[in-house]
């Protein structure tokens, strides 16, 4: 069995100008990834019909599986579609399949079809037409003579990815084999990248030759991923890489908080409080909304999540949550005697058995709170015990924002464990 | 002065895993678009020096800077720096600047110098050293002979950040000069792209070819962007899209919510507030926080912002924002008459001249709603006059919350343009 290598080519100016994220790429390789497809390179190149081309010979020279995003829309500057029936020397045909359905769509959302709709349901005759049920512009796919595969999908987001998980990752599976890639996590948070790297030297210079070892640090954290791609099954090499990993707890212990997944902080923490059946009130002043974000983005928070404040302006932190205005006039407003008020303020108010409050300064200015931007004091009220914790963070207000997420996570994951609330 | 080129390569087999988001490459053409320089492709490989070389090699081909992220880190994944020492045939030797910054700023963060921190200050000496205020791996800047440019930059986004703008971007001004490149956006909701451009069909066959123009939807907008070198001056230029723009208003003019900038729709707004000296509190049932993020996220958002509650359990709504228990009994959580009541209840008990209510199944399931999913009301309380609207959105969580907020924020410009308040 052959390794399979794919390439992944997202077509427009738009991401060449910076102007979005390109968040296609990361999605289509996660998703090759877990059907042990690697990818080999990620490119974006502008919506002319020469770059589009230049790229996808590019890419054929080595990948077995080229997967474009982008430029199927109906307007003048979505050219993929043209450019690969050229490509691949096809006619275009109204495809009747694909007619009825954009007919059907356009008048479901109570619109009339028109030229530029009709035109969507051309396609080139070589390539197999994959119906796309959530939008107007269908998936394409072109086999070539040597066996290689060439996919096109539309740039929306949520239309691509619908595609990619109903339609071709199936479709890809059926198509090429390959030996799943595992991967295994050991997320740590409290320790420096080099630090981590010297400690567990000698572990890594032992780890075999088919085990890559990677350090991802991001926001306080440093994820170690030890890969391997699986020679017998998957269960067998992930279970080799956990004994390996198991030799650095006496070492590096105490700074995981979650080996095995790459799952996000919130997503353990809202397990740990759905196991121990425990529910959370949020009272956040300086991370303004992004902690009850975290936890509401997720499907079923509201079995444990009752709700959240945001006291941006300070008599809210009195009125919404009876903080004593005392305790704002003698400590400030970001202090941990008022980030404890407000957290207990906050699980009593909600009736929950867990309060999170944040108080801090995000920055770029000071503002008038007499504390330095980057200074942030969280709260924890836990059935009645409370803790708080002042942080010094950066001089970036996104990233004080997010940190400070973080570090409420962790406060919390810590007096969870302390509580035995594992 | 000829047109100025960038080929941006992001290191790190986490992207190719699909592990992260590439955000960084964003950001670099963001700022390279800014002094007139354009991105022709944004590349991702991995971490082996063989994979750097090779895409470094084709970047060079066609581009006269070539800047790369990642891969300069302490650790032994962190390929770039020596692959690029043996790219340019350069010794590497401690630089004692870099090593005296780097000593400096870990023994400010409390800890002891390290022989991985220390490596961090061993640099090519063909490289010009870029000194990383905020962090311990620096940049480097290779000239070709040529006179291309090769600067490599770590992957920590907010280290990345600060180089690029702090001292890459002037540096790069002082060694380039590229004609501006200037965008003009028609920001436009409403309208489905299709229909969009069979309405200005005729005018977009009658732009000057040296005027591009792109179609960009996303979650319920569609941008346009027209594009141009400016040949003269950047002020002329803008002037020559604008009028062009202006022959389009009679047609499209309704959907349009703002002409000019790419600026957020969030921004708009928290502008128009702070000029109509207006405050806000919003009550986020399904956006869970989502729109507080919006406009907290934002520097200088206590301006406008006095606050926000998330009342998920039902029971938050009476006794956080005094809706009516009959209200939710006889109209239901998910209603016109809930989200009223909660966006009154927001300005009133947060004393803001206006309240924003959202109240939805976001899903994926229905809940116990008896609502669909992406059934969604947001209600409005402007200085006293109510408003409420239901959407039917999709059935993606994330995409709901999203396009929730947007409506939200549509909601309230419309009505805030027939009060008058511009």
């Amino acid at each position: 069995m052959k390794e399979i290598i794919a390439e992944i080519i997202a077509i427009g100016d738009e991401i060449l100008f910076g102007q979005i994220t390109n968040t296609n790429v990361q999605f289509i390789s996660s998703q090759l990834d877990t059907i042990g497809i690697s990818t080999i390179s990620q490119v974006a190149v502008s919506d002319l019909g020469s770059e589009i081309t230049k790229a996808l010979d590019y890419a054929l020279l080595r990948a077995d599986i080229v997967l474009i995003t982008g430029g199927l829309g109906p307007t003048k500057d979505d050219l993929t579609k043209y450019t690969l029936a050229n490509y691949f020397d096809s006619e275009l045909e109204i495809n009747n399949e694909a007619l009825a359905h954009i007919t059907n769509l356009v008048e479901s959302r109570g619109r009339q079809m028109n030229e530029l709709n009709r035109l969507q349901a051309l396609q080139p005759v070589k390539a197999t037409y994959i119906k796309n049920e959530v939008g107007t512009a269908p998936a394409m796919w072109f086999q070539t003579t040597e066996g290689k595969v060439v996919i096109a999908m539309p740039g929306v987001p949520f239309e691509m990815k619908y595609l990619m998980e109903n339609s071709l990752i199936p479709k890809i599976k059926e198509t090429f084999t390959s030996k799943p890639i595992v991967h295994y996590y050991v997320k740590t948070i409290g320790i420096a990248e080099s630090t981590l790297a010297i400690k567990i030297e000698d572990w890594e210079n032992s780890l075999p030759s088919n085990v890559k070892l990677a350090y991802l640090p991001s926001y306080g954290q440093v994820r170690l991923r030890l890969t391997s791609v699986a020679d017998e099954s998957q269960e067998v090499t992930y279970s080799l890489l956990e004994a390996k990993v198991k030799e650095i707890l006496p070492t590096i212990g105490k700074y995981i908080y979650h080996l095995g997944t790459d799952i996000e902080f919130e997503q353990i923490i809202a397990q740990r409080l759905i196991t121990n059946n425990l529910t959370l009130g949020l009272a956040e002043s300086c991370t303004g909304g992004a902690l009850a974000s975290l936890f509401t983005a997720m499907a079923g928070s509201s079995q444990y999540f009752i709700g959240g404040t945001i006291p941006y302006h300070p008599s809210l932190k009195v009125s919404f949550l009876g903080v004593n205005q005392s305790t704002l006039d003698t400590y400030g407003v970001v202090s941990e005697e008022t980030a404890i008020e407000m957290a207990s303020g906050a699980a009593k108010n909600m009736n929950a058995n867990i309060g999170i409050a944040t108080t801090g300064v995000a920055g770029p200015t000071t503002g008038e709170y007499g504390k330095g931007v980057g200074t942030v004091c969280i709260g924890l009220w836990i059935n009645g015990n409370t803790y708080a914790q002042t942080f010094n963070l950066m001089n970036v207000r996104e990233t004080n924002i997010r940190l400070a997420c973080i570090m409420a996570l962790n406060m919390l994951r810590i007096k969870m464990d302390e509580l035995k609330l594992v």
